[in-house]
């Protein structure tokens, strides 16, 4: 492998370009030039949205015919947070001791280095012409709001024509090593904004006035005194958390006029964000009676649950991860939600990446050794996925 | 009477000076240039406590025997809020319809010009050789915080060898009807601090965080599940209200770390800050068992619950009220907190006023009739407290 093509020269170049949300940094310019050199047709469609920053974006295919694999990430990163703290520079790229430090290794320029060599090294060896076509569907709004990135560059695709069959996208799924674990789907996400409201008053005269915060205690206790399921055959339980509760009132004499709450649910496939919802809503008529006056919002979801139904293509990705790493990687649908929501309307997609054990963290890092691998698992999908 | 001493022309004179706490605004040289020229011993000192303005209060007194009978009440006033939004100037002191409108024309300029104008007719009826003696505390910092008032204003007097007997109050104690109410006693006044610890994380990671709002939950809960006593003879139920409730987490994906709460209770003689403080503290560690890890701060409470007895001075003033007005007043320990919590400690207080309807509010006002009869029932208490 020419030096500039191995993940880890690739994954150091990407990591060397500075590209916290919003910022391209460069990185996207640099896939370009590569994926370009290498007979990639690329495209690079910014994206705009009312009082947020324009987005670049990166699209790439070569070969026209089906069946088309796309690969999937994004080059964005969080920040670094306080860069002194950092043991490497954030944006150098540096090697010690076997790993590899820096924004992103992990979080996934990694994961796109290693996508990329991958890709490189296949078409070297089978040339052009094999039977299909691979896709590369990068953007650089992932880590932020997420409104300029993937959603629109699936559009933007699907506008023109570009079909794909399978979508491997490169979020790091590991916990801890490499090969543990595949994701074939994700939970949804739902979130809700209570309001429990009162009437103001003084404490001396609690007849006069209407304490919201007991009617608070217990709507929001109804929703978390059951359990919402008992998860399903690939999804654990859907779990509801509080993330706040607040009054703000700071006069220790006065009853508040409204109390707020904001939950998080994180629901598995069966159920939609309506079925909960209304499950949500008869959980709090049923607390509140006659008694308690409040209002639910439930913020639309654009974060469905999804599962990618173990198939064919899921065991050839799963028998290329144990031929390289000798583990069987579990189908977990396990953590946070990720870009693989808005691709599964597109195609069936999985994801599998680095270890993400350092990821959003000081001192981010990944083996240079796991670089390789991941590399070499990319590449055996790559083989069997056009040959069989 | 002569019209500059009748409680009407005192009550206007004083409404129309602006004492907003902590201003003087010219009120207690008012009442210094009056009560000098009756005769009484007439000293302002002035208080002082770092962080906080100083404040100007007066202290009076006319004779040097025993029994000595005490008014007390405060010149200084809540603001006006916007004074646009009153009928009648906040500080004018105008009279329509047979009402007199001003800010404290209620709270309490208004009994502080009737109890003036009672002791100017009682002396000038009796003369100054009565058998006691008639004394003024009146301070401007009730509606402030207070520390710069009727506490250090006591230790003055304590410490120059100033003894009472009993002390008559002049707050307004009427919910609507002039005679309603006298007040006896007073609730005391605890406010408690908890936070539940938990540990941050991330909401599609529940396992791997705390979350602190269950538990607050279940902690407030315990603390209004059942009353706190059943009243006793004198006093209603002690009452715990939650005034507020706090995360501050804007991150909806984001477990916080923490959730603070603060409660005020309102309780009756049958605790003191201490006793009320441990029954708090025994609820909280049955529900929190070994399973939730809370603080609780309870604030050092100078606001103890208190009852003067119905004895022969409380019978003289309920005589008194029913002689002048027909009411059979009723004998209460309800509503907020006053300075007969401070003033219990010196001799016997109650408090009896004008009609409390309006007070802090826009168009504060009293009936012009109402200072009349109030003159005459603290006339009537001082004929038949010195000449039985
Ligand atoms: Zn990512
Ligand atoms: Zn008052």
């Amino acid at each position: 492998m020419h030096p500039e093509t191995s993940p880890l020269s690739l994954a150091q170049a990407l990591i060397r370009c500075p590209s916290v949300t919003p910022e391209e940094g460069g990185a996207l310019a640099l896939l370009d030039a590569i994926l370009s050199a290498a007979g990639f047709w690329v495209e690079r469609p910014v994206f705009s949205e009312p009082g947020e920053p324009d987005i670049e974006n990166l699209y790439a295919r070569i070969g026209s015919g089906a069946p088309c694999l796309l690969f999937a990430g994004h080059t964005d990163v969080v920040p670094p947070g306080d860069a002194a703290a950092w043991t490497h520079g954030p944006f150098a790229g540096e090697v010690a001791d076997g790993m590899l430090y820096g924004r992103g290794a992990a979080d996934m320029k990694g994961g796109i280095a290693c996508m990329l060599a991958a890709a490189l090294a296949f078409l070297k060896a089978r040339g052009p012409d094999f039977p299909g076509s691979i896709a590369f569907l990068i953007t650089g709004d992932e880590e932020g709001p997420a409104v300029n990135g993937t959603v629109k560059l699936l559009d933007w695709a699907r506008a023109r024509g570009e079909r794909f069959d399978h979508c491997l996208l490169g979020e790091p799924t590991n916990p801890s090593r490499l090969g543990e674990m595949i994701k074939i789907g994700r939970r949804g996400s739902l979130t809700g904004r209570l309001t429990v409201h009162g009437r103001q008053g003084h404490v001396a005269y609690p007849h006069r006035a209407e304490n919201p915060i007991p009617g608070m205690l217990r709507l929001a206790s109804s929703l978390i005194a059951d359990p919402i399921d008992g998860g399903t055959r690939h999804f654990d339980a859907s779990n509801l958390e509080f993330t706040t509760l607040d009054v703000g009132n700071a006069a220790t004499n006065v009853i508040p006029a409204d109390a707020r709450a904001v939950f998080n649910v994180r629901f598995n496939e069966g159920w939609t964000a309506q079925t909960l919802g209304d499950e949500i809503r008869r959980r709090l008529d049923v607390a509140a009676g006659n008694a308690i006056r409040f209002t639910l919002d439930l913020q639309p979801s654009n974060s469905p649950a999804f599962l990618t139904r173990p198939d064919a293509f899921v065991d050839l990705v799963a028998q290329a991860v144990e031929a390289e790493t000798g583990l069987r990687p579990a189908l977990s649908t396990t953590g946070g939600t990720s870009d693989a929501r808005f691709i599964k309307d597109a195609c069936p997609v999985i994801e599998f990446g680095l270890v993400g054990e350092t990821m959003h963290q000081t001192d981010e890092c990944v083996a240079v050794a796991d670089l390789e691998r991941l590399t070499a698992i990319y590449g055996l999908v790559l083989e069997r996925y056009f040959f069989g």
